[in-house]
Protein backbone atom coordinates (compact mmCIF):
# COMPACT_ATOMS: atom_id res chain seq x y z
CA UNK A 1 0.00 0.00 0.00
CA UNK A 2 3.10 2.18 0.43
CA UNK A 3 5.57 2.65 -2.18
CA UNK A 4 8.96 1.46 -1.22
CA UNK A 5 11.47 3.78 -2.65
CA UNK A 6 12.83 5.30 0.24
CA UNK A 7 13.54 1.88 1.77
CA UNK A 8 16.95 2.73 2.24
CA UNK A 9 17.39 6.24 2.70
CA UNK A 10 15.12 6.16 5.65
CA UNK A 11 16.78 2.73 6.97
CA UNK A 12 19.99 4.72 6.70
CA UNK A 13 18.97 8.06 8.11
CA UNK A 14 17.71 6.31 11.17
CA UNK A 15 21.32 4.63 11.48
CA UNK A 16 22.99 7.60 11.14
CA UNK A 17 21.78 9.13 13.99
CA UNK A 18 24.46 11.09 16.55
CA UNK A 19 23.97 14.10 18.98
CA UNK A 20 24.47 16.97 18.07
CA UNK A 21 26.07 19.86 20.35
CA UNK A 22 27.62 22.43 18.21
CA UNK A 23 25.17 24.36 16.19
CA UNK A 24 25.26 27.13 13.07
CA UNK A 25 23.91 30.31 14.00
CA UNK A 26 21.16 29.61 11.01
CA UNK A 27 17.30 29.62 12.38
CA UNK A 28 14.98 26.95 11.47
CA UNK A 29 11.61 28.29 9.47
CA UNK A 30 8.77 28.72 11.02
CA UNK A 31 6.85 26.79 8.48
CA UNK A 32 9.52 23.92 8.98
CA UNK A 33 9.22 23.90 13.25
CA UNK A 34 5.29 23.36 12.23
CA UNK A 35 5.93 20.64 10.08
CA UNK A 36 8.36 19.06 12.58
CA UNK A 37 5.61 19.19 15.50
CA UNK A 38 2.86 18.08 13.10
CA UNK A 39 5.02 15.15 11.96
CA UNK A 40 5.64 14.36 16.05
CA UNK A 41 1.61 14.77 16.36
CA UNK A 42 1.22 11.97 14.18
CA UNK A 43 3.13 9.04 16.34
CA UNK A 44 0.88 6.94 18.11
CA UNK A 45 -0.49 7.82 21.05
CA UNK A 46 -2.53 5.76 23.55
CA UNK A 47 -6.11 5.68 23.22
CA UNK A 48 -5.86 9.18 21.43
CA UNK A 49 -5.06 10.55 24.88
CA UNK A 50 -2.36 13.33 23.47
CA UNK A 51 -1.01 13.52 26.55
CA UNK A 52 1.67 15.96 25.02
CA UNK A 53 2.53 19.77 25.29
CA UNK A 54 5.50 21.20 24.09
CA UNK A 55 7.01 24.54 25.06
CA UNK A 56 9.16 26.43 22.84
CA UNK A 57 11.65 28.47 24.98
CA UNK A 58 13.52 31.58 22.97
CA UNK A 59 13.63 34.05 25.99
CA UNK A 60 17.65 34.05 26.07
CA UNK A 61 17.12 34.39 30.18
CA UNK A 62 15.13 30.70 30.22
CA UNK A 63 17.50 29.75 27.61
CA UNK A 64 20.67 30.75 30.35
CA UNK A 65 18.69 29.30 33.61
CA UNK A 66 18.37 26.03 31.57
CA UNK A 67 21.44 25.75 30.53
CA UNK A 68 23.15 26.02 33.86
CA UNK A 69 20.72 23.70 35.84
CA UNK A 70 21.28 21.30 33.28
CA UNK A 71 24.66 20.88 34.21
CA UNK A 72 26.42 23.96 31.78
CA UNK A 73 25.14 22.54 28.41
CA UNK A 74 25.93 25.77 26.24
CA UNK A 75 24.23 24.40 23.73
CA UNK A 76 20.59 24.58 25.49
CA UNK A 77 21.37 28.25 24.91
CA UNK A 78 23.08 28.25 21.17
CA UNK A 79 20.58 26.30 19.46
CA UNK A 80 18.22 27.36 16.82
CA UNK A 81 15.56 25.81 18.55
CA UNK A 82 15.12 24.61 22.31
CA UNK A 83 11.89 22.66 23.22
CA UNK A 84 10.30 21.61 26.58
CA UNK A 85 8.52 18.27 26.11
CA UNK A 86 5.72 17.90 28.77
CA UNK A 87 3.48 14.69 29.64
CA UNK A 88 0.67 16.56 29.86
CA UNK A 89 -2.57 15.02 32.21
CA UNK A 90 -3.92 19.07 32.66
CA UNK A 91 -5.72 18.85 29.47
CA UNK A 92 -7.61 15.32 30.13
CA UNK A 93 -8.33 16.86 33.57
CA UNK A 94 -9.63 19.81 31.71
CA UNK A 95 -12.20 17.18 29.82
CA UNK A 96 -13.30 15.76 32.81
CA UNK A 97 -14.20 18.59 34.63
CA UNK A 98 -16.25 19.67 31.40
CA UNK A 99 -18.20 16.88 32.00
CA UNK A 100 -18.90 17.11 36.02
CA UNK A 101 -16.23 14.13 36.49
CA UNK A 102 -12.77 14.26 38.53
CA UNK A 103 -9.68 12.77 37.48
CA UNK A 104 -8.65 9.55 38.66
CA UNK A 105 -4.81 11.05 39.48
CA UNK A 106 -1.97 10.46 40.21
CA UNK A 107 -2.62 6.89 38.67
CA UNK A 108 1.01 4.95 37.81
CA UNK A 109 -0.50 3.63 34.63
CA UNK A 110 -1.45 7.45 32.91
CA UNK A 111 1.90 8.86 34.18
CA UNK A 112 3.27 5.97 31.95
CA UNK A 113 0.97 6.50 29.10
CA UNK A 114 1.89 10.13 29.42
CA UNK A 115 5.70 9.78 29.35
CA UNK A 116 5.05 6.88 26.55
CA UNK A 117 3.26 9.80 24.68
CA UNK A 118 6.06 12.18 24.93
CA UNK A 119 8.64 9.60 23.78
CA UNK A 120 7.25 8.32 20.61
CA UNK A 121 6.19 12.21 19.50
CA UNK A 122 9.61 13.59 19.82
CA UNK A 123 10.96 10.65 18.30
CA UNK A 124 9.25 11.60 15.37
CA UNK A 125 10.34 15.49 15.70
CA UNK A 126 13.72 14.06 15.66
CA UNK A 127 13.64 11.92 12.61
CA UNK A 128 11.71 14.38 10.50
CA UNK A 129 14.17 17.09 12.00
CA UNK A 130 17.12 15.14 11.13
CA UNK A 131 15.62 14.00 7.29
CA UNK A 132 15.62 18.18 6.67
CA UNK A 133 19.26 17.91 7.49
CA UNK A 134 18.98 19.42 10.98
CA UNK A 135 20.93 18.18 14.08
CA UNK A 136 19.43 17.66 17.45
CA UNK A 137 20.19 16.74 21.36
CA UNK A 138 17.79 15.53 23.71
CA UNK A 139 18.38 17.40 27.45
CA UNK A 140 17.36 14.81 29.86
CA UNK A 141 19.15 16.70 32.31
CA UNK A 142 16.77 19.27 32.76
CA UNK A 143 15.36 16.70 35.82
CA UNK A 144 18.10 17.88 37.42
CA UNK A 145 16.13 20.65 38.55
CA UNK A 146 12.56 20.00 37.57
CA UNK A 147 10.95 22.37 39.74
CA UNK A 148 12.72 25.38 38.53
CA UNK A 149 11.71 24.82 34.68
CA UNK A 150 8.37 24.18 35.84
CA UNK A 151 8.51 27.47 37.48
CA UNK A 152 10.31 28.80 34.62
CA UNK A 153 7.68 27.80 32.22
CA UNK A 154 4.67 28.46 34.42
CA UNK A 155 3.61 23.91 34.29
CA UNK A 156 0.35 23.61 36.41
CA UNK A 157 -0.64 20.61 37.95
CA UNK A 158 -0.24 16.88 36.30
CA UNK A 159 2.36 18.49 33.75
CA UNK A 160 5.70 17.79 34.30
CA UNK A 161 8.77 18.34 31.72
CA UNK A 162 10.26 14.77 30.88
CA UNK A 163 13.39 16.16 28.83
CA UNK A 164 14.19 18.84 26.72
CA UNK A 165 15.10 19.14 22.72
CA UNK A 166 17.89 21.51 21.06
CA UNK A 167 17.22 21.45 16.93
CA UNK A 168 19.68 23.64 14.75
CA UNK A 169 21.94 23.48 11.62
CA UNK A 170 24.85 20.84 12.57
CA UNK A 171 28.02 22.51 12.99
CA UNK A 172 29.92 18.98 13.79
CA UNK A 173 30.43 16.00 12.30
CA UNK A 174 30.61 13.43 15.20
CA UNK A 175 30.58 9.75 14.17
CA UNK A 176 27.55 7.60 15.32
CA UNK A 177 28.37 5.70 19.11
CA UNK A 178 28.19 2.01 18.55
CA UNK A 179 25.20 0.06 20.17
CA UNK A 180 24.89 -3.22 21.63
CA UNK A 181 25.40 -6.37 19.67
CA UNK A 182 21.64 -6.90 18.36
CA UNK A 183 21.43 -10.18 19.29
CA UNK A 184 22.26 -8.77 23.37
CA UNK A 185 18.95 -7.23 23.00
CA UNK A 186 16.44 -8.96 20.49
CA UNK A 187 15.58 -12.40 21.97
CA UNK A 188 13.61 -15.16 20.89
CA UNK A 189 10.55 -16.33 22.76
CA UNK A 190 12.08 -15.72 26.58
CA UNK A 191 14.12 -13.23 28.13
CA UNK A 192 17.50 -14.58 27.74
CA UNK A 193 20.54 -13.72 30.74
CA UNK A 194 23.02 -11.67 30.24
CA UNK A 195 26.01 -13.00 27.87
CA UNK A 196 29.07 -12.13 29.48
CA UNK A 197 30.79 -12.58 26.39
CA UNK A 198 28.81 -10.44 24.44
CA UNK A 199 29.03 -7.76 27.07
CA UNK A 200 32.92 -7.95 26.60
CA UNK A 201 32.90 -7.70 22.85
CA UNK A 202 30.96 -4.42 23.32
CA UNK A 203 33.51 -3.59 25.88
CA UNK A 204 36.18 -3.73 23.44
CA UNK A 205 34.48 -1.84 20.76
CA UNK A 206 33.92 1.36 23.27
CA UNK A 207 37.26 1.52 24.54
CA UNK A 208 38.10 1.87 20.64
CA UNK A 209 35.62 4.29 20.26
CA UNK A 210 36.31 6.22 22.75
CA UNK A 211 40.26 6.33 22.25
CA UNK A 212 39.61 6.96 18.28
CA UNK A 213 37.82 10.13 19.73
CA UNK A 214 39.90 11.03 22.26
CA UNK A 215 42.90 10.21 20.37
CA UNK A 216 43.88 7.65 23.09
CA UNK A 217 43.38 9.81 26.37
CA UNK A 218 40.68 8.15 27.30
CA UNK A 219 40.16 4.52 28.64
CA UNK A 220 36.87 3.03 29.28
CA UNK A 221 34.16 0.66 28.82
CA UNK A 222 30.78 0.72 28.79
CA UNK A 223 30.29 -1.73 31.44
CA UNK A 224 32.31 0.65 34.14
CA UNK A 225 29.87 3.09 32.71
CA UNK A 226 27.04 1.93 33.46
CA UNK A 227 27.99 0.82 36.84
CA UNK A 228 29.16 4.05 37.79
CA UNK A 229 25.69 5.33 36.34
CA UNK A 230 23.36 3.30 38.44
CA UNK A 231 25.65 2.45 40.92
CA UNK A 232 24.58 5.58 42.70
CA UNK A 233 21.39 7.84 43.20
CA UNK A 234 20.25 9.49 40.46
CA UNK A 235 17.86 12.85 40.72
CA UNK A 236 16.53 11.43 43.92
CA UNK A 237 14.18 14.73 44.37
CA UNK A 238 11.99 13.03 41.22
CA UNK A 239 9.50 11.12 42.93
CA UNK A 240 8.60 14.17 46.02
CA UNK A 241 8.78 16.74 42.70
CA UNK A 242 6.16 14.14 40.47
CA UNK A 243 3.89 13.64 43.49
CA UNK A 244 3.83 17.42 44.28
CA UNK A 245 2.83 18.05 40.52
CA UNK A 246 0.01 15.63 41.27
CA UNK A 247 1.98 11.92 39.83
CA UNK A 248 1.49 10.50 43.02
CA UNK A 249 2.84 6.92 41.17
CA UNK A 250 -0.58 4.96 42.91
CA UNK B 1 25.79 17.97 6.04
CA UNK B 2 23.14 15.63 5.07
CA UNK B 3 21.11 15.63 1.60
CA UNK B 4 17.60 16.97 1.74
CA UNK B 5 16.05 14.90 -0.99
CA UNK B 6 14.09 12.92 1.33
CA UNK B 7 12.55 15.56 2.67
CA UNK B 8 9.09 15.62 2.21
CA UNK B 9 9.26 11.61 2.02
CA UNK B 10 10.09 11.52 5.29
CA UNK B 11 7.70 14.19 6.73
CA UNK B 12 4.66 12.54 4.06
CA UNK B 13 5.25 9.20 5.61
CA UNK B 14 5.49 10.53 9.61
CA UNK B 15 1.95 12.02 8.92
CA UNK B 16 0.46 8.66 7.00
CA UNK B 17 1.06 6.89 10.30
CA UNK B 18 -2.01 4.62 10.95
CA UNK B 19 -2.43 1.95 13.15
CA UNK B 20 -3.13 -1.42 11.23
CA UNK B 21 -5.33 -4.30 12.94
CA UNK B 22 -5.47 -6.69 10.13
CA UNK B 23 -2.87 -7.96 8.38
CA UNK B 24 -2.01 -10.14 5.37
CA UNK B 25 -0.08 -13.62 5.97
CA UNK B 26 3.31 -12.38 4.22
CA UNK B 27 5.77 -12.95 6.43
CA UNK B 28 8.45 -10.55 7.49
CA UNK B 29 12.08 -11.13 6.23
CA UNK B 30 14.31 -11.87 8.63
CA UNK B 31 17.30 -9.50 8.04
CA UNK B 32 14.28 -6.71 7.28
CA UNK B 33 13.46 -7.53 11.00
CA UNK B 34 17.23 -7.01 12.36
CA UNK B 35 16.85 -4.01 10.34
CA UNK B 36 14.33 -2.80 12.11
CA UNK B 37 15.89 -3.33 15.52
CA UNK B 38 19.28 -1.77 14.17
CA UNK B 39 17.09 1.47 13.21
CA UNK B 40 15.53 1.02 16.93
CA UNK B 41 19.35 0.84 18.78
CA UNK B 42 20.26 3.99 16.88
CA UNK B 43 17.54 6.39 18.62
CA UNK B 44 19.00 8.40 21.25
CA UNK B 45 19.16 6.63 25.13
CA UNK B 46 20.15 8.20 28.52
CA UNK B 47 23.72 8.18 28.79
CA UNK B 48 23.96 5.41 26.48
CA UNK B 49 21.98 3.25 29.06
CA UNK B 50 20.34 1.34 26.02
CA UNK B 51 17.69 0.33 28.91
CA UNK B 52 15.97 -1.83 25.97
CA UNK B 53 15.51 -5.66 25.27
CA UNK B 54 13.19 -6.79 22.23
CA UNK B 55 11.62 -10.00 22.92
CA UNK B 56 10.52 -11.51 19.55
CA UNK B 57 7.33 -13.87 20.37
CA UNK B 58 6.18 -16.42 17.84
CA UNK B 59 5.18 -19.11 19.74
CA UNK B 60 1.39 -19.63 19.31
CA UNK B 61 0.17 -20.47 22.87
CA UNK B 62 2.24 -17.43 23.74
CA UNK B 63 0.59 -15.15 21.42
CA UNK B 64 -2.91 -16.41 22.19
CA UNK B 65 -2.47 -15.73 25.66
CA UNK B 66 -1.22 -12.44 24.91
CA UNK B 67 -4.29 -11.76 22.46
CA UNK B 68 -6.65 -12.92 25.06
CA UNK B 69 -4.96 -10.82 28.50
CA UNK B 70 -4.81 -7.64 25.94
CA UNK B 71 -8.46 -7.81 26.10
CA UNK B 72 -9.39 -9.63 22.81
CA UNK B 73 -7.07 -8.23 20.34
CA UNK B 74 -6.95 -11.02 17.30
CA UNK B 75 -4.38 -9.26 15.65
CA UNK B 76 -1.85 -9.85 18.68
CA UNK B 77 -2.56 -13.51 16.93
CA UNK B 78 -2.14 -13.16 13.59
CA UNK B 79 0.26 -10.42 12.79
CA UNK B 80 3.46 -11.44 11.09
CA UNK B 81 5.48 -10.34 13.89
CA UNK B 82 4.62 -9.75 17.39
CA UNK B 83 7.38 -8.00 19.70
CA UNK B 84 7.30 -6.88 23.47
CA UNK B 85 9.55 -3.84 24.21
CA UNK B 86 10.88 -4.13 27.72
CA UNK B 87 12.69 -1.35 30.05
CA UNK B 88 15.70 -3.30 30.95
CA UNK B 89 17.71 -2.50 33.97
CA UNK B 90 18.82 -6.22 34.57
CA UNK B 91 21.86 -6.04 32.24
CA UNK B 92 23.20 -2.47 33.94
CA UNK B 93 22.41 -4.65 37.52
CA UNK B 94 24.77 -7.00 35.97
CA UNK B 95 27.52 -4.47 35.29
CA UNK B 96 27.69 -3.18 38.42
CA UNK B 97 27.84 -6.43 39.78
CA UNK B 98 30.55 -7.14 37.76
CA UNK B 99 32.58 -4.09 39.02
CA UNK B 100 31.64 -5.20 42.87
CA UNK B 101 28.90 -2.77 43.47
CA UNK B 102 25.13 -2.61 43.83
CA UNK B 103 23.01 -1.39 41.83
CA UNK B 104 20.75 2.11 43.28
CA UNK B 105 17.94 0.04 42.51
CA UNK B 106 14.34 1.07 42.66
CA UNK B 107 15.03 4.93 41.59
CA UNK B 108 12.03 7.02 39.88
CA UNK B 109 15.06 8.32 37.24
CA UNK B 110 16.10 5.34 36.74
CA UNK B 111 12.53 4.06 35.52
CA UNK B 112 11.54 7.27 33.21
CA UNK B 113 15.36 6.75 31.92
CA UNK B 114 14.62 3.12 30.64
CA UNK B 115 10.85 4.11 29.72
CA UNK B 116 11.77 6.58 27.40
CA UNK B 117 14.79 5.00 25.75
CA UNK B 118 12.10 2.29 25.39
CA UNK B 119 9.73 4.83 23.35
CA UNK B 120 12.60 6.01 21.42
CA UNK B 121 13.73 3.00 20.05
CA UNK B 122 10.51 1.55 19.32
CA UNK B 123 8.79 4.42 17.57
CA UNK B 124 12.06 4.03 15.45
CA UNK B 125 11.51 0.69 14.81
CA UNK B 126 7.84 1.91 13.68
CA UNK B 127 9.37 4.25 11.28
CA UNK B 128 11.78 2.40 9.94
CA UNK B 129 8.79 -0.43 9.14
CA UNK B 130 6.51 1.99 8.03
CA UNK B 131 9.25 3.56 5.51
CA UNK B 132 9.48 -0.19 4.07
CA UNK B 133 5.53 -0.81 3.93
CA UNK B 134 4.51 -2.63 6.98
CA UNK B 135 2.02 -1.54 9.41
CA UNK B 136 1.69 -1.42 12.71
CA UNK B 137 -0.13 -1.43 16.20
CA UNK B 138 1.30 -0.84 19.45
CA UNK B 139 -0.15 -2.92 22.52
CA UNK B 140 -0.22 -1.32 25.79
CA UNK B 141 -2.89 -3.76 26.68
CA UNK B 142 0.05 -6.09 27.58
CA UNK B 143 -0.21 -4.12 30.65
CA UNK B 144 -3.48 -5.54 31.47
CA UNK B 145 -1.86 -7.74 33.14
CA UNK B 146 1.93 -7.36 32.97
CA UNK B 147 2.83 -10.38 35.48
CA UNK B 148 1.42 -12.99 33.45
CA UNK B 149 3.31 -10.97 30.60
CA UNK B 150 6.30 -11.34 32.89
CA UNK B 151 5.65 -15.09 33.61
CA UNK B 152 5.29 -15.65 29.78
CA UNK B 153 8.69 -14.31 28.78
CA UNK B 154 10.68 -15.05 32.13
CA UNK B 155 11.31 -11.67 32.61
CA UNK B 156 13.91 -11.21 35.56
CA UNK B 157 13.56 -8.32 37.78
CA UNK B 158 14.55 -4.98 37.21
CA UNK B 159 12.61 -5.50 33.79
CA UNK B 160 9.36 -5.13 32.89
CA UNK B 161 6.88 -4.98 29.70
CA UNK B 162 6.20 -1.58 28.68
CA UNK B 163 3.99 -2.23 25.57
CA UNK B 164 4.06 -4.81 22.48
CA UNK B 165 3.98 -4.17 18.87
CA UNK B 166 2.64 -6.18 16.28
CA UNK B 167 4.21 -5.87 12.78
CA UNK B 168 2.89 -7.32 9.15
CA UNK B 169 1.86 -6.08 5.80
CA UNK B 170 -1.32 -4.10 6.02
CA UNK B 171 -4.46 -6.02 4.54
CA UNK B 172 -6.53 -2.62 5.54
CA UNK B 173 -6.00 1.29 4.42
CA UNK B 174 -7.76 2.98 7.68
CA UNK B 175 -7.75 6.76 7.19
CA UNK B 176 -5.72 8.83 9.29
CA UNK B 177 -6.58 10.15 13.15
CA UNK B 178 -7.05 14.02 13.36
CA UNK B 179 -4.73 15.29 15.68
CA UNK B 180 -5.59 17.99 18.29
CA UNK B 181 -5.05 21.54 16.68
CA UNK B 182 -1.18 22.41 16.53
CA UNK B 183 -1.85 25.48 18.61
CA UNK B 184 -3.76 23.40 21.21
CA UNK B 185 0.11 21.50 22.13
CA UNK B 186 2.55 24.06 20.99
CA UNK B 187 3.09 27.21 23.01
CA UNK B 188 5.74 29.61 23.26
CA UNK B 189 7.82 30.23 26.36
CA UNK B 190 4.71 29.58 29.13
CA UNK B 191 2.52 26.76 29.05
CA UNK B 192 -0.93 27.88 27.85
CA UNK B 193 -3.90 27.11 29.72
CA UNK B 194 -6.98 25.01 27.93
CA UNK B 195 -8.65 27.17 25.14
CA UNK B 196 -12.33 25.38 25.19
CA UNK B 197 -12.86 27.41 21.76
CA UNK B 198 -9.88 25.07 20.03
CA UNK B 199 -11.26 22.05 22.15
CA UNK B 200 -14.97 22.49 20.67
CA UNK B 201 -13.03 22.62 17.16
CA UNK B 202 -11.59 19.11 18.01
CA UNK B 203 -14.40 17.79 19.19
CA UNK B 204 -16.33 18.56 15.96
CA UNK B 205 -13.43 17.28 13.63
CA UNK B 206 -13.90 13.80 15.66
CA UNK B 207 -17.31 13.98 15.46
CA UNK B 208 -17.08 14.24 11.85
CA UNK B 209 -13.96 11.62 11.85
CA UNK B 210 -16.19 8.63 14.00
CA UNK B 211 -19.22 9.39 12.01
CA UNK B 212 -17.40 9.07 8.20
CA UNK B 213 -15.98 5.85 9.76
CA UNK B 214 -18.86 4.47 11.68
CA UNK B 215 -21.32 5.39 8.59
CA UNK B 216 -22.99 8.03 11.00
CA UNK B 217 -23.32 5.47 13.78
CA UNK B 218 -20.79 6.47 16.51
CA UNK B 219 -21.94 9.96 17.66
CA UNK B 220 -18.84 10.76 19.94
CA UNK B 221 -16.37 13.57 20.61
CA UNK B 222 -12.71 13.65 22.07
CA UNK B 223 -13.52 15.26 25.41
CA UNK B 224 -15.79 13.23 26.07
CA UNK B 225 -13.89 10.06 25.21
CA UNK B 226 -10.88 11.49 27.07
CA UNK B 227 -13.13 12.10 30.37
CA UNK B 228 -14.64 8.34 30.55
CA UNK B 229 -11.42 7.30 30.32
CA UNK B 230 -9.24 9.24 32.95
CA UNK B 231 -12.39 9.93 34.91
CA UNK B 232 -12.07 6.45 36.36
CA UNK B 233 -9.09 4.41 37.51
CA UNK B 234 -6.90 2.92 35.40
CA UNK B 235 -4.79 -0.23 35.51
CA UNK B 236 -4.30 -0.20 39.45
CA UNK B 237 -2.21 -2.75 39.56
CA UNK B 238 0.78 -1.13 37.92
CA UNK B 239 2.34 0.18 41.11
CA UNK B 240 2.29 -3.09 43.06
CA UNK B 241 3.67 -4.84 40.10
CA UNK B 242 6.54 -2.32 38.96
CA UNK B 243 7.26 -2.49 42.88
CA UNK B 244 7.55 -6.00 42.80
CA UNK B 245 9.67 -6.22 39.96
CA UNK B 246 12.51 -4.00 41.64
CA UNK B 247 10.46 -0.51 39.82
CA UNK B 248 10.18 0.92 43.71
CA UNK B 249 9.70 4.68 42.35
CA UNK B 250 11.43 6.46 45.64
Amino acid sequence: MKNNTMTQPVLELLRSHRSIRKFTEQPVEESLLRDLITAGQSAATSSNLQGVSVIRVRNPETRRAMAELAGGQAYVEEAAEFLVFCADLNRSGWCCEQSGKTMADGMTEHFIIATVDVALFAQNVVVAAESEGLGICYIGALRNDPQQVSDLLALPDNVYPVFGLCLGYPDQDPECKPRLPLDAILMEEHYQPVNAERMAEYDETMRTYYQRRTGGKLDRVWSQEMSALLGKESRPHMREFLEKKGFKMR
